[in-house]
């Protein structure tokens, strides 16, 4: 370790305060494609996994315009007036695809990213979103083993990229506007399915719409969230074989920018990890997302050193081709194409 | 192929009427896992492609009780009559998970499969879903080079076979149930954004129910159907730059038990068949499932060679139990496994 150039020690830091100097450079050591630094960086890894698992992680998602960063930041400031160290890492795919992003301005959570016990870190801005993706979750790591025991991790409603957040937290919250539609555009996307709690934000704007909303997200919550989806719907139970409570998705009303029902909401955070740890559920989402994790980076490691060997290379135009216009079975070429694979 | 047991020129017959019998051995032959077979089976499916194609293959799914073998029977004999030969396939992911099945038994589709105008093959009864569904696909090219004109492939509306089967048709036919609820299961599992036709069967037993769901369903579609689906969102435009008319999904009701109805779905199913011939949808379509699926054998082959790589299999065990409980990072088990199987 003596010629890392970050230690887990230089990321705790002396005073019991995180330095986040010493944590943006291993989270740029993590990032790093070059073959010495990722050596280093697995080192850097095992040695603070040990420390890492502790802190509480909140998922947050939500489309372009329902008001993240506010949330956010109040969030953020609320609980570190409760004497929490708050991280927020982001998920950006507009970043990887166009190199633009819609999350990454430097004026957002102003107040929160000079603050001594928050740490802000925007996305990754290149790859593939499980590239990106397998970035936030070492970095999530890092922040963890020093010291932050709330990591959020932010992303925006468009593609994949909630789906990689709800497996990489402990909790995912759904972000919506007091208009109706929106929750359809959820159900359709399999994003309500994935909402541990729905937030109806700006819901002073219009009270109305958003008790409508309020009722409308309950009833869709019934039908296509949680209570249908396999990894929830066999119960828990303790050595007794009593069934263990298990926690109901809600759907509360807030106002971020107006700083109301940011209290509610914590509440509810906090009755959902109690329950959670309780009934075992929590140690068992982690389990099963690091599982998951694993075979998903050798998938893409596979088809990345497929894609890259130099007989498929030579071999795969030609067969696209075929296989287009129908002169060849794609199961023959498939075929053909993995064994060009293990040769030389 | 002098030594192969079933050549081209056998399955089509000499008297221009498939036989049967050496059908049955083809698909046979195909579905074996012995290697040899298998090279035997590349060379048959490599000579029968270019007699391939020309036959319309119609996916039809839905649950249990929905009545799909009546349908199925009823809509075979009707065609036989018009002059068509018929083969029906099947994928019942029931039967290899549990050995039985919800579709093979042998009392079905009586007149049908005795018919000499007929062909019918139950699923293949062991592997992977992903297995399953490319014996069937190659099944299906022995069928159409044997000059069967309309292929229908037939699944239980259970797990994820709905997406095999209209990954490998021109048509995706979704049979419903005249009670309401039902439309909702099929939204929730993403089933309505293949359909491109929705068929109300046992519509008799209660007209306004059926009518009922008629508008329920042709609502949902409108919703979370095809328009919103990337495959169909872009516009088909001719030379002219004119855009060409689009299938827009339907919601028909029908009472295949007492033959009503058959008449209005076949004349749905040819202007489906002759719009997308027109607007270049259907080729299309062919080309992106044959290459889909000649990546999805890719990525098969690769995980199955990975995980019986010596190396990978002695390493394995104790790395899901390390990355289980949290004492290697899930990155850092993906890197060794993936250089464990890259050595000898």
């Amino acid at each position: 370790m003596a010629k890392a150039p970050v230690t887990f020690e230089s990321i705790v830091g002396t005073e019991g305060l995180p330095q986040r100097r010493a944590i943006a450079k291993a989270i740029t050591l993590l990032e790093s494609t070059r073959e010495d630094h990722r050596a280093q960086a697995d080192e850097l890894l095992t040695a603070l996994l040990p420390r890492t698992g502790q802190s509480f992680r909140l998922g947050i998602s939500g489309v372009p315009g329902v008001g993240k960063s506010t949330f956010i930041e109040t969030l953020g400031l609320f609980l570190i007036e409760r004497g929490h160290r708050v991280a927020v890492l982001t998920i950006d795919p507009s970043s990887s695809v166009s190199g633009g992003s819609i999350l990454g301005d430097k004026t957002r959570m102003e107040r929160l990213s000079v603050h001594e016990r928050a740490y802000i870190r925007p996305s990754p801005s290149s790859g593939t979103l499980g590239g990106v993706a397998e970035k936030t979750r070492e970095a999530m790591l890092v922040c963890e083993a020093a010291g932050y025991d709330i990591v959020i991790v932010e992303t925006v409603g468009v593609g994949q990229s909630e789906t990689a957040v709800s497996g990489m937290t402990d909790m995912f919250v759904l972000l919506q506007l007091p208009n109706a539609g929106d929750d359809l555009q959820a159900i359709k996307k399999g994003v309500m399915e994935l909402a541990d709690l729905v937030v109806i934000n700006k819901a002073d704007l219009d009270k109305d719409a958003a008790t409508r909303a309020q009722a409308q997200i309950t009833s869709a919550l019934r039908l296509f969230g949680h209570q249908g989806h396999p990894d929830h719907a066999s119960m828990a139970r303790d050595a007794h074989g009593q069934v263990l409570a298990q926690w109901v998705p809600q759907v509360l009303q807030i106002s971020a920018l107006g700083g109301v029902g940011i209290d509610a909401f914590w509440q509810a955070v906090s009755r959902f990890r109690e329950l959670q740890t309780a009934n075992g559920r929590l140690a068992l989402r982690r389990q099963k997302q690091a599982l998951a994790w694993m075979w998903e980076r050798i998938d893409a490691g596979l088809k990345q050193a497929f894609r890259h060997h130099p007989q498929v290379r030579e071999l795969l135009p030609q067969m696209v081709e075929q296989v287009s216009h129908g002169k060849l079975p794609a199961s023959t070429a498939a075929r053909s194409l993995l064994s060009a694979a293990r040769t030389g």
